[in-house]
């Protein structure tokens, strides 16, 4: 039931073409590449002589199989030399994408005294006698952790710590890109739960707040909250949280796209881990009218025995008649499908049995739980989790926001009120006027997105921390 | 037996003053901070009117009591208005002095399709085949662990990580202004060596190398041992190697100022922690005549019991006499004097007391264990720590280059060769003729001294890998 895969820039190559420089050379290369199903991006001519000319040809393909493909079709035309392939996103990452720079100023003896010994004594100083210093005087102001075991890296699964560093720093570039924000990759080479506490718990002291990323459930789940009842500084878990955040977004702006209301709607969900459970948890406070939860042991149901303690948890709250069938009989009748979960495991046919006027948030990565082609035939809102597709529901649009504006307040944990003040505002950027089936939500290249997101959690922590004022000084 | 601060940069202030403009208003400014033992080094008008002109000026103080007694006499003059006093190195401070920024442009979707989903899932998985390629497609590249428990930060002792952090800092700063190295923070909520050894081997799947830093001794000989065996990159523990390798290279240029040979030498060495020991190690292996070694038992002899490993192993090979006195009493025709311990141990008829030609290494941060101005009536040649001094003895003239080489040899340890090869190229540096009593080190900010640091570790490191290529292939 494989889909066939897109082309992206995710898979963009650059081939080095030596062809025979006649009138149509040019035109026969890039037909060539269109009839191999990759779409031509750019073309260059490098060199040329009177029979000859050299170009890059830049096309985005599906995958490493399609790429090869592709060069095998120009290989085969006559007078054509392919002399070098390059691979774009593997050029990009070459020694990593992010680097750590000085704020300051090394030029001569005066700046060095100052900047380290001996004038940093004082500063050390000026922090071990109040602590609170260390927000003003170091990078904690303004420093994220981005910390992973490597086991649920992106829709990969466990690849381990040195593998998940391209995804961490690649959020770490998103961090400082979207939000201001300094991250930190911290990639851990144990998946033990105790461990993973206590190092992240021992290295806390430089960062003003902790993203815990792509980290498997139900173990993101137990980390997390001790780490939060440890640590004075927010934790958030980015899948669980940030996808929550967005999810919550964009469906917000999708029921107003099909006039439907929260409370009236049947919600499907596909993937009842870290992502998946936060995002119910969060719909269910926002009062939905009911959600089926989908994961390995089929649909949750109370007939179930011997659940971890987050699905069960689920099958109470959750599945309110108690239905017990597959996922396509789930989604017979329902308003919304969200997929968290794996590539491919619906059909259009799935999609056309939903109610009238369906929503579908197909959000596995890289590969959807559903072509999105043949979602949109049926469906009257597709959303996927790519960027190359319309309606990305991507966390971008959350995380930066959500720990700028929890840095600026100084906030010393992350909040439910922090989660839904920002996604009503990532959904408000995009005015009542914009809004269509093909933008729910606003491009994660508008830059008013965090801006909105920052002033709304930081509003956030600064009324709970004055309700948290008040209740103190109650008697 | 307190001597007295020196001004300097790190206690610059910057005060902003409101003077009646008579002819000799700024006159009578400078003059009084210069009355009053400070140095201007800037003055600027910020604004006047017909009467009166406002002006911030900038000078150099001794420590914050000294900064106190100068702005007092500037308020006691007539018609002077001081309106504001800044602190020069706070103000550097403010919200740290690294960030983390991006190297690649994420300025549209094809951008982001390439540095994070769906395209980084292709680096994530090339990884995960093929563990080495971390070292060319991610940070691991370029990147070292800037790690301390803060327990011996500078010299003020145990402040704890949030204390520490400024240090920490200003080294990753120093790291990439010097060699290149991308450096981070990694500042330790924990003082116990098993939980440190764990966490820097969970950490260290994002590193290309491990800078332990000012962590006590004995425990950091136990860490930095335990790490070397773990580990597949290199250890270095700037505090014992960085030093030494700085002490070697500052003796040899200084024996050549005085024509004295290293195995002729008699040498006393105060502090027998962290840097002193290594100090110790490396010039025994290189030879010289005699060492005594004191620290808070006296001087180490045979006859002291129950002492620490390191101290044991000290005894056993230094103090060839046998002298059981005290430390002036050591330094009663001491040819070199190393210090790495405390202020104000000595005065200056300690250093009278030297052979002729002695040789003063005072290097106890921020005040060393001899005023320099003391030891130079009768000393021919001394060095501080202090970077507003002649001769300083900093270990920045070794770590960016020392991990500059290790870095780019991939070397998978730091080795002993590595060190003195790094102490020769820095010694040689300074040309045989530019080397005089005040010019027995590079300054920190001769370019060339990381590159051929770099270079001199580079070729020491390929050396010992072809060496154990050899040794593999033995039968």
């Amino acid at each position: 039931m494989a889909t066939t895969r897109l082309p992206s820039a995710g898979f963009s190559i650059t081939i080095r073409i030596g062809v025979f420089a006649d009138a149509s050379a040019i035109g026969r290369l890039t037909t060539c590449v269109g009839e191999a199903g990759a779409i031509v991006t750019a073309l260059d001519v490098v060199d040329s002589d009177p029979t000859t000319v050299v170009v890059d040809l830049t096309c985005d393909t599906a995958d490493a199989t399609h790429a090869d493909s592709v060069v095998k079709a120009l290989e085969a035309l006559e007078g054509v030399d392919v002399r070098k392939v390059s691979d774009r996103t593997f050029l990009l990452h070459l020694g990593g994408k992010i680097e750590v720079t000085p704020k300051v100023a090394l030029r001569n003896r005066d700046e060095l005294s100052r900047a380290y010994t001996p004038g940093v004594a004082r500063v050390c100083l000026a922090i071990a006698e109040n602590p609170a210093d260390a927000r003003r005087l170091t990078i904690k102001r303004n420093t994220v952790a981005v910390v992973t075991d490597g086991s649920a890296v992106l829709g990969l699964g466990n690849l381990g710590p040195a593998a998940s560093l391209p995804v961490m720093e690649g959020k770490a570039a998103l961090f400082k890109r979207f939000g201001g924000v300094d991250a930190w990759p911290v990639v851990l080479d144990t998946q033990d739960t105790d461990e993973i506490v206590r190092i992240v718990q021992a290295i806390a002291p430089a960062y003003g707040g902790i993203n815990l990323e792509d980290i498997a459930a139900p173990r993101c789940f137990e980390i997390e909250e001790r780490l939060r009842e440890l640590l004075d500084i927010p934790v958030f878990h980015d899948d669980q949280h940030g996808t929550a955040i967005c999810v919550l977004a964009a469906l917000t702006n999708a029921l107003r796209v099909v006039g439907k209301r929260m409370q009236d709607v049947r919600v499907v969900v596909s993937g009842a881990g870290a992502a998946g459970t936060a995002i119910m948890k969060l719909l269910l406070r926002q009062g939905v009218g009911d959600i089926i939860a989908y994961d390995r042991p089929g649909v949750l149901h109370a007939g179930l025995k011997d659940l971890p303690a987050s699905w069960q948890w689920l099958v109470e709250h959750t599945n309110r008649d108690g239905y017990q069938g597959d996922l396509s009989g789930a989604l017979r009748g329902a308003d919304v499908f969200i997929g968290v979960s794996a590539p491919n495991l619906l059909t259009g046919d799935d999609i056309a049995g939903m109610a009238e006027n369906s929503i579908v948030f197909a959000l596995a990565n890289p590969d959807p739980e559903v072509d999105p082609r043949e979602a949109r035939k049926y469906a009257a809102v597709v959303a996927t989790g790519r960027s190359d597709q319309p309606n990305q529901i991507n966390n971008v649009l959350a995380f930066p926001g959500v720990f700028r504006g929890m840095l600026d307040a100084h906030a010393e944990e992350f909040t439910e009120e922090m989660a839904i003040a920002a996604a009503r505002a990532i959904a408000d950027v995009v005015g009542e006027d914009k809004i269509n089936p093909t933008v729910i939500v606003p491009s994660v290249f508008d830059a008013r997105v965090a801006v909105a997101v920052a002033a709304a959690v930081r509003a956030a922590a600064q009324s709970s921390a004055a309700i948290a004022a008040v209740d103190t000084s109650a008697p």
